[in-house]
């Protein structure tokens, strides 16, 4: 895999290019020269690891043809106080809207994703970090809409 | 910190949001029912780390008084071969253009980076996975303009 990192103003925002082209967009604070004009690094790799977990867990509920009208994790994650301030703990909370998915399949999902296939959570645990999760399915009301 | 991460089409696209509503997206391979409409998650996780360290040594050399005309990171990432994919091994290439800037200026912001500050750079390094580096300064041709 490859990819480019370039400063993009006369501050601290960087423009991220993979392969393909498609971009994504980095800033600093102002405190430290930024002008906050797009996420943090720390923040965009924590949402790169619900990503990466999301897509497992998606992929393996539709395997089982479960209904999908909408999903979606909540992260809280936690630091180190001193440099390096990497994180320390991690929190996930995963929440699926079906009509017809148990429980146990967003469970096994998530174990699979966390076990298994999940290269970014993984390599977040190696580091040290702990990552704990609840899951929750929720039921749609009123007829479901599909997501997009 | 806290994040939210959403399914936001009706395939794999999903947008990822910080306390401060900026939001970045993510997008599968058609082949696992994707539409390729955004990065992939491990190539936005490897940005991250680059992003993270870029803005380290951007602020080192600019608390040296040295003068950024342009500065980019180009890397390579290898993976591993069976599930979990984790990254084994990362190059990074910085670039610095500058009139004034030595490449001992560089190099020692990228060891200090690299050795103490980037937290991304270090958790990626504490998982298992290589990082190697290396650096270059370049002159500008002609009058330098500076970027943004």
């Amino acid at each position: 895999m490859k990819a480019t990192l370039e400063l993009v103003d006369a501050a601290m925002r960087f423009e991220g290019r993979n392969e393909r082209g498609q971009s994504t967009s980095f800033d600093a604070d102002p405190a430290v020269g930024g002008r906050d004009s797009a996420a943090r690094p720390m923040e965009v790799l924590l949402q790169a690891v619900m990503a990466c977990t999301a897509m497992d867990v998606l992929s393996i509920v539709r395997k089982k043809r479960r209904t999908v009208i909408a999903f979606r994790i909540v992260a809280e994650a936690e630091r180190a106080a001193e440099h390096p301030k990497v994180f320390t703990r991690i929190h996930l909370r995963y929440e699926l809207t079906s009509p017809d998915a148990a429980e146990q399949d967003l469970y096994r999902a998530i174990e699979l994703s966390q076990g298994t296939y999940c290269s970014a959570s993984i390599m977040v645990r190696r580091s040290g970090c702990s990552i704990t999760w609840e899951a929750h399915v929720l039921r749609p009301e009123g007829p479901g809409v599909v997501v997009g």
